[in-house]
């Protein structure tokens, strides 16, 4: 797989793909990850890459002849399967999305800043809109890492263990059941017995219902849409 | 406001906070932002911060005596309004929650890492549990950089414009309407007549009109809410 952020922060995008599993996942070959900087595709000395909004009001809107270029530049290599905007008024992010997204091949995201991208790029290029939740950033570069983290982590071959992945919250709709691990009692406070008792079948029945109390009492509509 | 993140990765968090709004935030004083490395809290050679399991299972889970270590230290020079465990199965992250911690003084977010932590830690420490969405992390330092992010840039000082973040979608359960910058037409395509006609009266009704009319169609989950 193929990943190419567009965005006017490279900067701050380093780190969390230089760290732990996503930078793993790049040395072993599984993924690669290229940054574009959107101020390299403007014309002029000034790098310009937003502009005041037409009919006036608060906050920059960006333009989108640099992101024209970029994206062109970008296909003139080779073909996108999904050409994705993060943006807080895009389809939710959530599993279901992360999984059919780690199957294609080469993804280009598109970071939003100031009061977003012209509306003739999500017009003219954007194949796919994605919000990573109801809540609003200072832009689409966090949201990029976490959606990155989403699908990545998914690939065959990223995490050690295969079966660790399809275990987590959501993969069946359930919330993961508790966990302990060492020491068996913390100032006072016990591992529950069941999971000492080294029988299988009842520590995963009690695990199964668990993860379905919990579901029920925090997550009920997760029960609701199965 | 302060804010102490507690992780076993603190080298992928540097960048989020070095660029851009985060950096000028911290610059400005506005907000303090400390990095905690777990490992720094472990007894003995191996700085040991996870273990298998109990009860068996793929996985490691975090174990209970780092954390207590770091968040006591904490504890010991200020009181805390909120303990955050960042985990999948939390409480939906949402503006109303960006709005209502952003009022807080000093918080603590613990980032989960493997399948989570230790049961007892949420059960002793933790006043609140967030998740970002319905969706698996490698870790959660994505998401307190997500939260961080989502609360630092409503202190009031951080956005240059005080009138930007509550235009911004989500803060009156509409999403924006659409945004145009120059040019007026590029490649054939063409910015609303409207918003070039300087009728401000007349752009503020479209503009509201076309944010009902987006919302309606993409999200008429937020307008059943109000």
């Amino acid at each position: 797989m193929r990943i190419d952020i567009i965005t006017v922060l490279p900067e701050l995008l380093t780190s969390p793909f230089e760290a732990s599993i996503l930078k793993r996942a790049q040395e072993k070959g599984l993924v690669e990850v290229h940054f574009h900087n959107l101020r390299e595709f403007t014309v002029g000395n000034y790098k310009q890459v937003d502009d005041y909004q037409y009919g006036g009001g608060a906050g920059m809107v960006m333009m989108i002849e640099p992101i024209d270029k970029c994206i062109s530049s970008l296909q003139a290599e080779r073909s996108y399967d999904e050409i994705i905007y993060l943006t807080p008024d895009g389809e939710t992010l959530n599993q279901r999305i992360a999984n059919e997204l780690s199957l294609k091949g080469n993804i280009i995201m598109l970071c939003g800043h100031y009061k977003g991208v012209d509306q003739r790029v999500r017009d003219l290029f954007i194949t796919r809109e994605i919000s990573i939740g109801d809540f609003v950033l200072s832009g689409g570069e966090l949201a990029a890492a976490v959606l990155a983290d989403s699908i990545i982590r998914l690939l065959p071959g990223v995490l050690g263990d295969e079966t660790s992945a399809l275990t987590d919250s959501f993969q069946d709709q359930l919330l993961a059941p508790e966990v302990y691990t060492r020491p068996a009692e913390y100032k006072g406070l016990k591992v529950p017995e069941i999971l000492l008792s080294g029988d299988f079948g009842k520590i995963e029945e009690w695990r199964h219902q668990n993860a379905l109390d919990r579901t029920q009492k925090r997550r009920p509509d997760l029960l609701e849409n199965q």
